[in-house]
């Protein structure tokens, strides 16, 4: 009697189970992209998520190859008129002379601390790397993450006038969360400096520091004062995450080859390649700033102006197209850019 | 009335569940480590996991920051009488050899194709440095993955007659998957090769190779003839994951500090020590090889033969008991020391 009484509610569970999954709307009613428009981007995405998790498919690939890299700057968030990251290095130069009141009256720093736009943007590779030496060397790894911490806290974008960290692209965070949800471990692969990423990239991206490839420095173990245990950031380059570095890059941190990556600029090439070359489905994709009201336009690609910053040649742009990756038009895409608009 | 009997069957199945919940065995009552007898190291590794998993505990540590770090060789694995990837590369000599025959009256190659183990015994580190390079670098990745993988199919070591990958430690693997289990993200940081050890990480420890940080050469991104982008390994070091190295190679590969850390010898003091000087529950453990009879009896520390291969100084031994690190008697402390026991 007990055991039928048992069965019967078993059975009962089962059926108001059923009854709550006929119920909620069913997966293919949600949109997960919500922000692109439809169209061979979002299609492409779509179709490639189908193949990949799709059991029994051919192109089935078990979740733990599952492995999706992206570019940052540029990709993930805006990188125009100057990467965030050097806009960091040149805020903190005043705090850098103020601890070596010596380097005041010092090239590159006398011109920083001038204030001079121009006479910044005349400043050689070479001055640029004194600064980011300055900056981003010389300090404990907890110092350092403690003083980006504080700067994106307060520092706000000349444009929208807000944190740097909300101008992430939304249609990529629905990417990113879409991804995720599907199993696949997301990266960031930047040529930015993986120390600085790591910093903000759990709670701008979802991201966590162990997941951020980037460009990085050597780092020298030894002991404070007190005999604590430190790693002090060195001015050395150990990986430099661009162009055929992020494929190496890839390899040192990751060690397997993605099934998907997503880039902006010639930087990202190698990594698209790379990730294009493996079997079976793939998906690579490049971010074209082509929506000059909305966020950016530039890049020979499409005849719009050339730049430094972020550079998509017309080579990239042809081979893009002869290896068939799919090229995202930001003006044509998607619905909104930013979490923030109305 | 449905809404009713909608009510009613879901709270049968509440209640169902709830008796399914009494009918099991609690979790307290399975012994998550079986291989490890009651005593210090179990009760410590017990209450460390308590202290970092207990909602509102002040010790309790988010999931994300749950970081684990396993030295392999002499920690998860035996490593006497030589380290397995030592073995690979004498083995591959043969095989080096037969692809340029020029090799076979030069040394070192030379004396280990005469397999005069006397004579193989003497060669300088410059000597095995030659070999290292000769069998680990100068093919592609995917190259030299294959290789491994099919030496670990075919090879078997001395002692126990098995493939290397069936001497891991199982009180380890129980540990391994009891962290993992609790929300911990397990890490092997080894001095041996990372490419090596990401071939059989997941399938032997459950660790997937984008968690195996080891020492790395660098590689170089080229196109093979057919215009195919490679990655060609390279002789040129880029981590040394020994000594100091380890918290350097723990920073660039992680960038966490870990909660936890288990190791064997000299080479894990600094990731020892880096991980213990954290702030909250910490947990330090090292691996002591005093059971000749299940395993092998090494290390000056507590009297035993002095050894090459996983040295563990009495200094060393000395810090860990100065530092509060817990010491792992693997005669006292393991019930068995390998699954193949019977």
């Amino acid at each position: 009697m007990r055991r039928n009484r048992f069965l019967s509610t078993f059975a009962q569970c089962l059926a108001l189970t059923a009854m709550l999954a006929v119920g909620a709307p069913s997966y293919a009613e949600i949109d997960p992209l919500p922000s692109w428009h439809d169209g061979p981007a979002k299609q492409g995405i779509l179709e490639f998520v189908n193949a990949t998790t799709t059991q029994g498919a051919p192109t089935f690939v078990p979740q733990a190859e599952r492995i999706a890299t992206f570019d940052q700057d540029g990709t993930l968030w805006v990188e125009h008129p100057m990467y965030t990251q050097v806009m960091y290095c040149l805020e903190r130069v005043p705090a850098v002379v103020k601890a070596k009141p010596e380097l005041a009256e010092v090239e590159p720093f006398k011109t920083v601390l001038s204030g001079n736009r121009e006479a910044m943007a005349k400043l050689s590779m070479k001055d640029l790397e004194a600064i980011l030496a300055a900056t981003l060397t010389g300090m404990s790894v907890d110092r350092f993450q403690a003083e980006v911490k504080q700067w994106l806290a307060e520092a706000k974008d000349p444009r929208w006038h807000r944190p740097f960290t909300e101008l992430t692209y939304q249609p990529m965070q629905e990417l990113l969360a879409y991804l995720r949800a599907n199993g696949f471990k997301t990266y960031i692969v930047t040529g930015g400096g993986q120390d600085f990423v790591r910093v903000y990239s759990e709670a701008t991206y979802g991201i966590p520091p162990e997941q951020v490839v980037g460009s990085a420095g050597g780092t020298h173990y030894e002991y404070d004062k007190d005999g604590k245990p430190v790693l002090i950031k060195e001015p050395k380059l150990l990986l430099n995450d661009n162009n055929a570095g992020k494929p190496e890059g890839i390899h040192l941190m990751i060690g397997r080859r993605p099934l998907a990556a997503f880039g902006n600029s010639t930087g990202d090439q190698q990594m698209l390649e790379y990730t294009q070359a493996g079997a079976g489905a793939r998906l690579a994709m490049l971010v074209l700033h082509d929506d000059a009201a909305r966020e950016y336009a530039y890049g020979p690609a499409h005849g719009l102006p050339e730049t430094k910053v972020g550079t998509l040649t017309e080579k990239l742009y042809g081979e893009a197209r002869k290896q068939g990756w799919t090229v995202i038009s930001m003006k044509n895409d998607w619905a909104r850019v930013f979490a923030f608009e109305p």
